[in-house]
């Protein structure tokens, strides 16, 4: 069993967040919800309710097996915080997977980590990527060392399943 | 690869449709998603669309391994139609795979299937249930030959699993 982090936040792309977490719930590892509060309940674009476990600032990377950033407009207001960045950072500095799709690359971009690296994202953000010096590409899977990432929700039985078989390898 | 069918329809439940939909993409199985007006956007009881692409009296049950039968209040007014309960008599007698959860069963009921056999359901539905002779019991996964039943959404990681693994074997 796994323990993967989850970023979530108010206008969280709704399927984004809940089929790679049913998905990696169902192949037995556990999935730890992370926003600015600690037991607040967010809501997805779609008005998907989903309550925050654990506060951002108080998250031990260590403690975490990988990293699922769902996308929507939550990472908007996700990567402003120092405390994100930085557990983006530890983590990707350990080698741990990070899993990120559609808009939510742009926490990875102000986290500093996607210089030289192969990655996708939502066309929206693809000019912002590719300022960062990430080498993007229009394909509904890109796997990068411990970057994996896709485009949108149409991508998510693809997405998750890259996840999945990256943390059975870990 | 194998076809599966699902009902849809206004006020489904919107994870017990997506979650085993994506799940079964990611298999390589097709979903196909039939409801009243084929070509009709329906909304789910958080709002995600999702689009028919069959309407039920049109549809061949002989061209599906299995059925999907999601929740939400979407069966209320599909087990009306005498195109749906035909589809389920269908398919039950051909033992084909019925994929039911959370308030799907009440399309079940209407069609005369439960007699004597093991399901579960929502904790609404169960006097429903089992004044239509079903064998009921309160567990996260039931399965009864063809049939399999869940709960409600915090489920899904056993039933999509579930109707996956039988139709491997199928």
């Amino acid at each position: 069993m796994k323990r993967i982090l989850a970023f979530v936040g108010d206008l969280y792309e709704d399927l984004e967040l809940w089929y790679p977490k049913i998905r990696l719930q169902e192949a037995g590892h556990e999935v730890v919800l992370a926003g600015l509060e600690a037991g607040r309940t967010y809501h997805g674009k779609k008005g998907i309710p989903c309550r925050a476990q654990a506060a951002v600032s108080e998250v031990d990377p260590e403690a975490y097996d990988a990293l699922l950033v769902p996308g929507g407009f939550m990472p908007d207001r996700l990567r402003r915080e120092a405390s994100v960045l930085q557990i983006v950072r530890r983590m990707d500095a350990a080698g741990r997977a990070i899993a990120f799709i559609c808009h939510g690359g742009w926490i990875l971009i102000s986290a500093g980590i996607l210089q030289g690296r192969r990655a996708t994202s939502t066309r929206a953000i693809r000019d912002d990527m590719v300022n960062a010096g990430c080498l993007w590409s229009d394909e509904p899977l890109v796997i990068d060392g411990n970057l994996i990432s896709s485009r949108n929700p149409g991508d998510l039985h693809h997405f998750a399943l890259a996840l999945v078989e990256h943390l059975q390898l870990a």
